[in-house]
């Protein structure tokens, strides 16, 4: 795992072979030319970390329960943070903020339960860590006491345990990355069907913990509603959900653990709800003439129980992003498509005001007959909003670069450009509002600071009420300025425009550090005050991913991490 | 409002004029004949009050409000609990365990927060009180502290405040019983599609307080999926949950309000999610060969998606008493269809045992065409597990008489016969298992205590991982006995087969004070502490529907009203 930035190291992507990216980068941002290389990520060697916080009753304790404990340079800068902007903004600069003391791997929930027994005894704190993929600050630590910090490494407890075919769930382990657990269900028929854009390097404890939403959404279901059951540990005792399909029996325990960010305990075993494993999975692609249509569309494909297994649609700058991805095979099948389209669409919509088109990409899955049943459907309320059909090459496209996304980041890193994204979830009728309002502040971020930056906009999961939106934005470095100082401000001015605008701070990234400063507001001071009453019980003496769940001050947020010097 | 029994004073359902249900119920019951009237409803003159605990302090509080507090014995009676088995039982001996003393009407909220301000600053206890029909003891007082009660009935705000027909929701006021919120949306053509068998005598606050689940949850789900916003007056302040479509910000707001039962404050609005109101919904029903069959084709139906809008499938018992219900028309349509019904029957499931053979009602709703292709979809499904379709005639009676059968209770006691239901849910692998189980509890509880009884089962809300299982049962009066300890140990047996066979103390009729003995085994010791947790924060002085969502031990249980002197 790289320490600095996406996925494993020395894997990604080869974005130097897409020859329209720089082109439309050059454009949009203004530059003279492609820039050179300017800040290589760093070198393990060239990062000083303070010696580790040896408590010795506590490393005596782990000694006696046979826990090793690892506090190698490598394993601490691999668990010192997540994947968010400033994490990755530290790391670059061989100054990671505060990396844990040591890593412990537990192998069974006797374990876990060992290392937090120690930990409350001797006052350490514990930081639960799956894939280590979060992109909001949840595993950045934020200690106030200063104290020993372990990071719990779960990914050792990864296998599927048994599979219930009457009831279509599973027992798995919550240290599983997404392809460890997809496999092991894979090979016998089945499927999960929750896939992040992080699913290669993310843990089913992590999306428990960080209420995560994959890409088919629309028909599975974002993490809550595939989880029948759980056991996690708490320094309090096991918590155990019973896998009720239901059950009124007070509040949904399910819901508390869901989004609970380590702060109330180890998530070490789910009871997941699977099905049998598509036959078919056909991915397309249409074009809409704006985004208001292409909204319009989504809202009734999903009102009418007739959405795709993914509508994921594009305004025009994102659109216009994901073409200059574009491969350019000369002759090839993909510059083909992409003519014919070109005419088909022309030709179909005549007074279409290419300056706001937009691409969706739409899936469906099942046998042959019933994928071309839902197709149909879908299709005719696509066309009826000015959908235009661009057949499988955009969509198939998407399907095969869907997890290289997030590289993006590491990759403009490196020439000196800084991007990030936010998002949202808001009713159907504030969604164009929203979006406007947003981009507008994240332009007008750009201006008022002097800055040529980029921003974009698509509607990633839908719901009956509304749908989330996801903003990208980027910017080029600023050789006169903080550059983390511009960070801020663009990242304060999108998500102030969602509490504005009838947003909420996050659909699927979680709180953490980068949007605790929105918590109070978001879920009311009632809210606020109800964390830490369950907290109080779970882990009373504080030892579970300190600092995190708690509302922040606007400065205290900016405060928590030390701005460039 | 009956302070005795189910539904408005003066009105029942004739069951005199069921000829088939006697003959029932002197079979299964082994009665030598109909038996007499042997114990009518007490007249309100025949029951003491002991007199209202006025807090002055409280009183003066509420004149300075402008808010009328209500303590005629009527209005104390009407108030005084809910339907279960043994909140009845004291009412019908004219013994009301613990009256509140007095009944407060509030407008709005307020009138809400004042009365919840100066009950905190006076030491008054408040029972938040909807349409009164919970039958698991929610509303039965039960104050340890012997404070002063009063009873906050909620029924005056009961207004549609406005529809957002982008997002398909609505605000609406917490105290609307479900005609009068169903009415108000019909009007404007949309439909909340929640229809608990209380339908017409419980409020949406008390749908959320109690977990509620409609018959037609298989298609717009429980009352957890129908919330989209809350708004709640607590002790701690007023605790808003923001309408969003979803969100990553920490645990779920809503699912911990939702299953409060009053515990933590009263809700006194929500955004609901509401639907076009559908242009057809029609009826069937089928007849399965056994339950086991039945059940195979209702999960079947669901893991695929097809299922209809209800599938209510009775166990030969419960099929049984349905058809004890049917009217006997010379000549008249009904019997006809039984009549053919009968030959279509045999002629199409040949070797099938009548003795097992169980009915289900389904229901398809939308445009005709959709209808049919629902309805098509889902009998190719029934037919392949045996089932015969049995026409609409079976489920148009059903529809017709969806809401009487809550009546049946008050009916049969006045015969001097107790009848009750315990309802739960598990996954489907476990559903066989625990409804023979849970049958031979019930069985070998009236054997070992010498009593005819009867009980059957139904299914009545499917999943993809389990479905709910709903047990009625019966007895007739033991002249030699303390008949409310046969009830206890009755519920007792049925109850504990749940939890020993893989089920929830419930699935919608909530814990209260019925169901709190099972409720630390359900949601473990943690579970409960969480709950003590958010109640510390919400209403730390304790003064929201004392005791409830506590666990108690069986005896405590038994001793919470005193037995039958």
């Amino acid at each position: 795992m790289k320490w600095w930035g996406w996925g494993a190291e020395g894997e990604a992507p080869d974005f130097d072979c897409k020859p329209h990216l720089w082109r439309y980068i050059i454009k949009e941002l203004r530059l003279q030319s492609a820039p050179q290389k300017r800040s290589p990520p760093p070198r393990e060697d060239e990062v000083a970390l303070p010696p580790p916080n040896t408590n010795a009753a506590f490393a005596a304790a782990m000694a006696k329960n046979g826990i090793k404990l690892h506090d190698d340079k490598l394993q601490r800068l691999q668990h010192c943070a997540g994947k968010s902007f400033r994490d990755l903004w530290h790391a670059r600069r061989g100054k990671p903020p505060c990396a844990p003391d040591a890593v412990a791997y537990p192998q069974s929930d006797a374990e876990v339960a060992a290392l937090i027994a120690a930990a409350q005894d001797n006052d350490v704190a514990l930081i639960p860590f799956g894939g280590g993929s979060n992109i909001a600050g949840c595993l950045t630590p934020f200690d106030a006491k200063k104290r020993a910090l372990i990071s719990l490494d779960m990914t050792k407890m990864n296998r599927l345990l048994s599979i219930n075919e009457s009831a279509q769930t599973a027992i798995m382990q919550a240290g599983a990355l997404g392809g460890v657990l997809e496999q092991q269900l894979n090979e016998r028929g089945w499927t999960f069907g929750h896939f992040p854009d992080s699913f290669l390097h993310s843990t089913l404890g992590g999306w428990i913990a960080t209420r995560s939403a994959g890409m088919q959404s629309d028909e599975y279901g974002c993490i809550e509603n595939l989880i029948a059951g759980l056991k996690v540990q708490t320094p309090a005792g096991e918590w155990r959900v019973r896998p009720h399909p239901r059950s009124a029996a007070a509040a949904n325990m399910k819901e508390i653990v869901i989004g609970s960010e380590g702060t109330f305990g180890v998530i070490t075993e789910a009871v997941i709800k699977i099905r049998r494993k598509p036959e078919h999975k056909n991915f397309y692609g249409y074009f809409f003439p704006d985004f208001a249509a292409g909204l319009q569309a989504v809202r009734e494909s999903v009102q009418r129980g007739e959405q795709p297994l993914i509508s994921r649609l594009s305004d025009y700058n994102r659109t216009a992003l994901s073409f200059a991805f574009r491969d350019d095979v000369k002759g090839g099948a993909l510059k083909k498509m992409f003519a014919s389209l070109a005419k088909s669409y022309l030709s179909k919509a005549r007074g279409v005001n290419f300056a706001k088109c937009c691409i969706m990409i739409t899936a469906f899955e099942g046998g042959a007959k019933e994928c071309r049943a839902k197709f149909r459907a879908a299709d005719k309320i696509f066309r009826k909003h000015g959908g235009v059909f661009a057949g499988s090459a955009p969509g198939e496209s998407f399907a095969k670069s869907k997890f290289d996304f997030p590289h993006i980041r590491d990759y403009l890193w490196d020439y000196g450009i800084y991007a990030d994204v936010s998002e949202t979830a808001t009713p159907w009728h504030n969604a164009e509002n929203l979006r406007a309002r947003a981009l507008q502040a994240l332009q007008q971020t750009f201006k008022s600071r002097n800055l040529d930056g980029w921003c974009g906009c698509h509607l990633s999961h839908s719901y009956r009420d509304g749908a989330s939106l996801y903003f990208s934005f980027a910017f080029k470095h600023d050789d006169n300025a903080d550059n983390l100082a511009h960070y801020f401000a663009i990242k304060k001015a999108v998500q102030d425009s969602f509490m504005q605008n009838g947003g909420t701070l996050s659909h699927h990234h979680a709180v953490g550090t980068d949007h605790a400063p929105w918590l109070e507001e978001d879920i009311s001071p009632m809210g606020v005050a109800v964390l830490g009453g369950i907290k109080s019980q779970a882990d009373p003496r504080g030892i579970m991913n300190p600092g995190k769940l708690r509302p922040l001050t606007f400065d205290n947020w900016r405060a928590t991490i030390p701005a460039e010097q």
